[in-house]
């Protein structure tokens, strides 16, 4: 996992919201915008509307020309985007012949919406892979830990016994499938956007879908059935894949931090490969503490996403043949969620690859209930002898009488006469109360629901 | 298309809001959390975990009983949500024997997430219904003016010319990947969530998946690979297949609250079926006014969905086994979300099917650009005698002239003594003229376009 | 604290969701609407503009007449809002020389927007109420726990010591700012809106501005310098204030749910005065189980204000002089960020005053940090004698050994022959040493914080 | 206005959402904290904490050595943020004795959280100055126009006359009052946060308060009650202030988009001073387009607030001493937040100050409702001599006359034998017609409603 470059490469916060994938700062875009420019003059060229070799031309200025990002930018506030600079600039770097080529038939949103979607193809990629980074590492521990018992918790209080293998295997599933959603969407969903000055190619006469398909080809992007520049369900779509990998992210993020809380002390993320000498996570002021610096960044990248979510999706309301600002207003959000998207998604396969599990601490956790949340269990050996009510009744007791003297449940069922004497009298051992209160005893369909979250896992790979 | 219900079927803003689809208030939500109670039982006697006759008994109850979704909302607050009170009265309303069968294995959680689902359900396919009916009103326009006329507009301003055909086909193809989103989500991804306490079903012991399935077969909901109720990802599909159809309604909806402005008049709505005598969209004190509610109407609607996409996709960080407040926070957001885009969807219905177009006033409209936008067109004309740079002169300084005087590029370019001799030298005929300013010729692959959108709208339907 | 009406008053998660406070559903905004009617034809009759008696028929009608939310609501759809429904049938239910008066000048936006601002007057005197109400709560904490020592915890890892009082002080505080936002909201920024047809009140010919002023008197609302139709400041100004109250509360709540864990176990909710008999939190299945209502039902409100907000500063951008959709989207999330903050707030006053703390837990968990966060403190100690880098270094040493072996950082001290002879050697007693690792004597500033708090807590009651 | 900075100050779309104002890049982010730890140096020597002349050495080193904000920003994948990275590194530039006095006290979130406001004041004082120079673009339109007459459009329907210099007098109280909050946040709500590990200030002994007293000497900012690390309220009204002012914006921002539309041209964006030689807004293809870029731009930022807002006050749910991701959650967007605040704001001033005003096309747009919106006025006409509801049907029919033939109201009365013959029986004159015609005559308060804006501006400014 390569530390990557935010907006510029040099980004304060980068080692926490642009770490993993590709950049989607001002050179990526540039990059891309130059990319589609390169391709429509190849495709040009190919439907014999340009001179041989102007594809070549501007394939090559595209590829060399050290265009600044900034400059540009400067020159965007005069039409409102950078795309005409960039124009008029690439024109002046090529031979006159090819300079009539370039960006022919297009027009400005032409450019960046197939920029966007050229960035959107390269940060889902790097994205699928570490969501299934993530994914390997959640296989591991849930076989690791199909048997290895720890308290559930429900509304942040002890409940009753899961095993770890099956929390994993909940996250496991929750990455499997957002990776499903990003692959649907890179494989289906990614289209070039080439419709001209309002979505009928006219300057091209008849033969704009020629182009269009060649200019796909050139690409590798999908051909859509007619021009979307004021569509937007595919950037919609690219955000419900983000969407839905934060999603998964940011429980398996919230968990550990829970996990690792010191009272808790169940995990504790490892050490992380990415520094040279220092660990991360430490404290020099504090030596005892052990951030997990991982599952923070996450959650700083992932408590992101829904504003940006909303910004995309209310965007979408876009007038006639070009918005009048709503266009605009996706561009910076556009690439911000699928950078900090990527992020989490790049500590996520570091934080579950190196997640170290405390089985020790798990198991004194759960002691630490002392039995009660096995009492319904206990009830239903009594039920036979005693009847539900008074079955009920007597365990109740005994859970009130554990709880206010802070016995365990046993103690107290085996420990006031009173209680001791009616489980004699309905022909109870302390072996059965025993295996009662055994929370192997009582974990259902753990280790069947591990088992099938792996196999999904293994079938869906295939 | 019947007015529907909201929260309680007498919501004071229902007819803008709630208009169309089943009610997602707390009548719709008692009856699904009655249906799943219900089917629950009927699954546990299935599996052999209740008495013969107690999932009749259950369902006969749920069924009948009048449950008052106020008292029951009044006692949440003892736990947090509904459902112990809902199900300590449903207890009491069945026989003894199958008392025991209620809530059988089940947590809160249990009950609500599935219910969710099964509104998700009626409100998706009510959804799917409105989005095929006003792709259905789209078809038409298409059809019906695929050869007509008008300028497209970008970024508000008169640009080149389109065809409303090439307009309503756009419309058409975001409705249809819309309908694409909703019907896969509401295929593949609303599952039944049955996992107990903590998600184990420990309290059934091994007997957890097998009534699990059986009670995804009585609700005809898809069983998942493990519970889900920590992993908010069908949720958030749920959420983002309505905000694709927002947003293929609120571009249609802002198009035509653009079109039908005074100063534009190319497009008005019909006057809706639902009312006896009072016109829609009628002022009694300015008869001049024909507002475009149902347009309004939709955007009212779409705006609210990405603050309720939002919270949604913002409520997926859920804690350990059950969330503290992530999870509550997902109920009325959730159904609101399914209500007013199922609301938008339903006026969408009505827009499209009743768009009334007026073909005249877009070609005056078109004519008010006094041939402008096709300058581009002229200079390509005088290309071959007079070279592209002085071509392109000559006809920006009769671009200039038209715009400075007031007259069209027409009579600039025959009219000015200048530039008519340039004409006249360059072999130029005024036909020819005329022929390169008509706009009919300078409309590219608008109908190529328009009927691959109703070419591909067909196949989907098959 | 008086359970409230939802939308119907009989809302399903009104327990949760609709604590506190007046109704902000159909009924509320119904009677708002018709209070603003009745004002207005007061205030007509006062300029001069209605027969003698008008404004008190109009005033009895509106308060006597059963209208039909469900039935207005349904006629919405022919308009886009229910006034001009409830127009026509309020003037039904007065004389004929009445008739004339009602909504005389005004234009439905002029009711809706009034009403809006009538609702959050009372809401946001019940959220003022009720955030008073939890910092008497907090006020209670910090004072009696001025000295109660607890460890500090930083991205959920234990950190320093801190005091419970220093904690309540920051609720407090945040209390108090969001109180002063409340307060400053209600006083300053609640005005009625007033401008007829386009906002000139041309219907009224010069007497507008006259009875704007009376319908501000009317009414108790501010009179604005101009009719605020399309600027929706004050709608944010209300939604900033609640945002702010959300924020403080779900501090609070947070903090709540992860003090009662059952690791934690720091604090715990009281059990609430809302039932008769029945324990709030607990579960029927799970004895030990005593789940903290009030912090996750205050969560699961204020999770939902972002999105709220969103919405409501999104529709700022309104068109010309009523906007096509922007307006209709604020209003039912208007009356749903006041039903929600006002809900947590209520919960929020019920959490803090009644919150049980557990010093003794709180000294346990301290100590079971076995002294490392006091490293520091005991290096300061030995910096005279060994200089600064060798003091760092033997505590550091002694640190990795404590936390290796289990141990205190005082036995790790004093049990390591080595150590303690360095320590000898430095002349550092084992009195010092456990003078420097008493958490009591590193609390800083904690008091002083403290009373700061309460002093200013004290200052902003005047 | 210069063009400003973005990240880097070489974003590739700057010109269009980093106009104007101070940096909020990571170069800005750096400088702000430097500027907090040499404050910290300064104030820890003024209170006795450090050698003589340390603070002016980590001042000057703060100020001179060029620290990379890239590297640093790798770094922070330590520890999740990039403040201890910069700390070693600021101690390895200043001499040994004034080392040990860097960041003496302080934790990293001290720094972040008060270079934040750092930012804040810089960007908001930037933001203020732009408010008043698009209020003074306002002040100077509604003079102008006070008497300009155009037609009022409500749901984007032409309804009654108002004049431009009402609708300038609403943009102007909206700017007022963004800048009213802009102002109070600024004065009162920046202040520095200084609270070491865990809030107490325990490494500084009794030392704290002064020391934190110092500090917000030496910065300008405020001093508050405790340190405000977890109570976020600060933040949010920095986040209210500039959703107050894109509000503001955007709604002038859509009206002249609105105005400016080719159908409707009442306004147009002046030049623009930005660029030399290039016009801004043109299009090289297409010569008759003059695009609204100011607007365009205005939208392209504010529609992003909302998201960014919502993320913010999300954000406020902070754990214990210091959060676990909310935290980190803020810095970005908070920069994004004040970034595309400003640049509205700039093009704003830029909007407001060159903005070309058509009186003549706003009359010719009146005129074309050919006097249906004066329907109700030439009615109370007629009521002294036919009666209400006499005189309202004669002039319905006269209205629907008009609309059906498409002649104006004037010519329908007079015209039509038996209307005509009906107002001579009523006595009522033809010159009594068209006073009553007359918009002029119909404009009720609009003057008083533009004075009194402009009048409260006058006020607000002393």
């Amino acid at each position: 996992m390569t530390e990557q470059t935010g907006a510029e490469g040099a980004g304060l916060f980068d080692g926490v919201f642009s770490r993993g994938g590709p950049g989607t700062g001002s050179r990526a875009w540039l990059r891309a915008m130059l990319d589609t420019e390169a391709a429509l003059a190849r495709a040009l060229e190919r439907a014999g509307l340009a001179p041989p070799g102007a594809g070549a031309a501007v394939t090559e200025a595209a590829a060399t020309v050290p265009f600044d990002p900034g400059a540009l930018g400067r020159r965007a506030a005069l039409s409102g985007n950078p795309v005409p600079a960039l124009v008029a600039d690439l024109r002046k770097a090529v031979p006159q012949d090819a300079a009539d080529t370039v960006h022919r038939g297009a027009t400005s949103q032409d450019i960046i919406d197939t920029a966007a979607m050229l960035l959107a193809r390269d940060a889902l990629g790097a994205l699928a892979g570490d969501l299934a980074a993530a994914a390997d590492g959640c296989v591991a521990l849930a076989a690791a830990h199909r048997d290895t018992m720890m308290i559930g918790r429900t509304l942040l209080q002890q409940a009753v016994p899961v095993t770890f293998g099956l929390v994993a295997a909940g996250w496991l599933t929750g990455l499997d499938e957002a990776a499903d959603a990003v692959a649907r969407v890179r494989a289906a969903r990614l289209a070039v956007q080439f419709g001209g000055a309002a979505g009928t190619l006219a300057s091209l006469g008849a033969d704009g879908p020629a182009v269009a398909g060649l200019l796909a080809q050139e690409l590798g992007l999908a051909l859509p059935v007619l021009p979307w520049h004021t569509d937007r369900s595919r950037v919609i779509d690219v955000a419900a894949a983000c969407a839905a990998a934060a999603a998964a992210l940011s429980k398996i993020a919230r968990d550990v931090t829970l996990l690792a809380q010191s009272e808790v002390g169940e995990v504790r993320e490892g050490g992380g490969g990415s520094g040279a000498g220092e660990r991360r996570g430490g404290s020099s002021a504090m030596p005892h503490k052990q951030n997990p610096v991982a599952a923070i960044a996450i959650l700083g990248c992932t408590r992101r996403v829904p504003g940006l979510v909303a910004t995309l999706v209310a965007a979408a309301e876009q007038e006639h043949q070009r918005a009048a600002g709503a266009w605009h207003a996706e561009w910076e959000p556009f690439a911000d969620l699928l950078r900090v998207t990527g992020s989490a998604a790049a500590w996520g396969a570091e934080l579950t690859g190196g997640l170290v599990v405390d089985p020790a601490r798990m198991r004194a956790n759960l002691d630490a209930t002392r039995g009660l949340p096995l009492a319904e269990r206990v009830a239903g050996l009594l039920v036979p002898a005693l009847g539900r009510e008074q079955a009920h009744d007597l365990v109740a007791r005994a859970s009130a009488h554990a709880g206010a003297v802070g016995v365990t449940l046993r103690e107290a069922l085996l420990g006031v006469p009173e209680l001791a004497g009616w489980l004699d009298g309905a022909g109870v051992t302390s072996a059965q109360i025993d295996e009662a209160l055994d929370p192997a005893g009582y974990l259902g369909s753990a280790r069947v629901f591990t088992d099938a979250a792996l196999d999904a896992h293994t079938r869906r790979q295939k």
